[in-house]
């Protein structure tokens, strides 16, 4: 099954951060796959990476990504992260596959909409949980299941900053 | 910051689950109190149940609740999840605090609308997540965060059943 988590609320991440524990509480094999976070600290990095049956590969830089701008080291992540989660799909060697913010990399012209419909289509058995805002209607029409995070309010929007062990 | 995850698509308890592992990570104090859930099995409390910085408590029974019909039984489960929670959040010992269901207890009856209102007042310095549907009006208008996962499509209506790993 494919699952799509999208929209612009919190709990895209953090939901497939989630599915990832229960994974893991039932014994199963999961793989962690980041497009545009490599090079910064996160909590869930912190925590997951002391954790076996979890492989975690990160792409990306430390810079921020103008829309539809990408740098070269930016296209040249992105490529990077498709194959290694082809590689991973193909493999058939997980239960859970979480293709982190996969659906911005599209939507930022980092990677062609094609090949993430390829992605999906190599689920097989597995569960792949696809984030990010930004998913396109083809993807959400290819997927099993797609929750919108739909922001009703957010404290950002009365000046909080975001805070370690919360927002990343 | 007190945080509210409801509507009707997956990933509310995920994203609350999701956050424990983001703030263990940074080596916070963590307490999962859930209503409406003792006595299953879930995949999510086998794999943090061997956690350090992270306590449990669980409520309620394993027999499925009528909504607005609850047994006393369920009333008392709920009044000492109550109890629970505001214990908790007095003692200021946590970072975190998640209180999973506590929407649909409110919604279903087992528990004052005034009571959620108070436990969100006694927040302190410590980031509150309530989770499940039917969040009322009331507890929007005093969440700092709000989102709500929207159902776009689900594999539950084509008949796919709830499965280890993935849904507990």
């Amino acid at each position: 099954m494919v699952h799509i988590y999208t929209g612009n609320g919190k709990g895209k991440t953090t939901a497939a951060l989630g599915l990832i524990a229960r994974s893991l509480g039932r014994g199963k094999q999961v793989c962690l796959i980041q497009f545009m976070k490599k090079n910064f600290e996160y909590g869930e990095i912190q925590f997951y990476s002391q954790q076996k049956n979890l492989d975690i590969f990160q792409f990306g830089t430390d810079k921020l990504i103008e829309p539809n701008k990408p740098a070269a080291i930016d296209l040249e992540e992105a490529a990077a992260a498709y194959r290694k989660a082809k590689q991973v799909l193909k493999s058939q060697k997980y239960d859970l596959v979480v293709i982190d913010e996969i659906n911005v990399a599209v939507s930022w012209g980092l990677l062609d909409l094609a090949k993430q419909l390829e992605l999906m289509q190599l689920a097989g058995d597995a569960e792949v949980v696809m984030t990010g805002r930004y998913a396109t209607d083809e993807a959400i029409e290819k997927a099993d299941l797609v929750t919108e995070m739909r922001e009703i309010k957010h404290y950002f929007s009365k000046g909080v900053k975001a805070r370690k062990g919360i927002e990343f």
